[in-house]
């Protein structure tokens, strides 16, 4: 156990590659690297400061969330100008909740810079969506709220929330696309293509063909979101004729 | 109804001194007045914008109750090092309690701003607190996060946050201190005297005498808070000679 923990931790935090992951996670340099170490520490290591308070990443993780729910309220308020309280109160625990803090936590690979004791295929699903609050409030006490907000809008307002999708108006532009293809007679393809993007992450790139042509193309951290991507941007461009047929 | 309505309307808002009265609640000047007035427009005028939504403080509400709670999340974040995430959850909700919240926006006397077609007797005591979260949230559009910090700062923390008390080992500073007084056979006495301050609000001015000295002074903006205060500041100056006793 002590051994996998040792190999995963010497790929993170010993050799000085973790400064550079997480600048590539968060976009930008972190000025103190220590509160993003705290962000990656689980309790199961017991560690304790210098006054003896408990270090690990779960007060991080109430901070991070605090400040992700006030940055995604902004962004609703301003958004969705007819929308009213209520409105807004549940489009926003749509967007904060569990399933999908999870989903981000994952996608950035958060897990493979935990520092723990226990095997970490012990986790639950749970520890992704921690460990992404845990870097939210890391990046605030860091950086402050207006890279929180820039971070925010990178990693969840820009690739995951549409307003559309949030209010089930839409559920998959993919269906929406492929329906319309079907009626219509024209012929589909998605392809995925050699990605050169030197990210950290892995991501994969799509191109979405209609009747021979490139329509779309899209990037995202699975297929199945490269694949939604496309087919939204295809959408918006076909929407017009959509609506006249 | 209208009347009165009329009466405070003028009041507030039409002859001026809405700007000025909101700068000495906020503590700096208004760059956009207009999201402060949106704070004071109760649904029941019906009021619409341009475009045909509604134009009222509810959707405000939202907004400031985000940036309330992510304030006070960094504030006790940094004051409680040794307070894990349920009890930092716990603190935050005591603060920012329904009821806390109604007397802050009754203590600034938020009400007479309000323009509403109901007879304002007819609100209940919910309507302090939530004109209180709009304007929050009106400050947050107008100015920005760092200019909700400082109003919060002002208006919340400094006034009204004590760990100790909100940690309930602390329930009075004026009980403790009187405790403390009639043990110890000291004779004192809380005297109001002249507030010759220029706030908008009334402020009640307390000292407090322990055998013939004035041991401390408070003001605020109830006799028994500034009763509290003065009680709170000669605890700490005596917290020494207590703890030896």
């Amino acid at each position: 156990m002590n051994v996998i923990r040792n190999i995963l931790y010497s790929r993170s935090h010993k050799d000085g590659n973790f400064f550079g992951a997480i600048q590539s996670i968060i976009g930008f340099k972190p000025k103190a690297i220590s509160h993003y170490n705290r962000a990656f520490i689980h309790r199961s290591l017991n560690k304790k400061d210098t006054l003896g308070n408990d270090l690990n990443y779960e007060r991080l993780e109430f901070l991070g969330d605090a400040m992700l729910s006030s940055i995604i309220a902004a962004y609703l308020y301003n958004e969705v100008p007819s929308g009213d309280e209520g409105y807004l109160t549940k489009m926003r625990s749509k967007v904060v909740s569990r399933k999908h803090l999870n989903e981000l936590g994952k996608d950035l690979g958060l897990i493979t810079f935990v520092e723990t004791n226990v095997p970490k295929d012990h986790f639950g699903q749970n520890i992704h969506g921690n460990l992404f609050e845990a870097l939210v409030g890391a990046i605030y006490l860091d950086r402050g709220y207006k890279y929180c907000e820039k971070f925010i809008q990178k990693r969840v307002i820009d690739p995951y929330v549409d307003i559309e999708q949030l209010e089930g108006r839409i559920i998959s532009y993919k269906s929406l696309l492929i329906e319309w293809c079907q009626k219509k007679k024209h012929k589909f393809k998605y392809e995925v293509y050699e990605d050169t993007g030197k990210d950290e992450l892995k991501h994969f790139a799509v191109k979405l063909w209609i009747d021979q042509k490139v329509i779309a193309k899209a990037r995202a951290t699975s297929k199945k979101k490269a694949e939604e991507k496309a087919s939204k941007r295809a959408y918006y461009a076909f929407q017009k004729k959509m609506s006249k047929e």
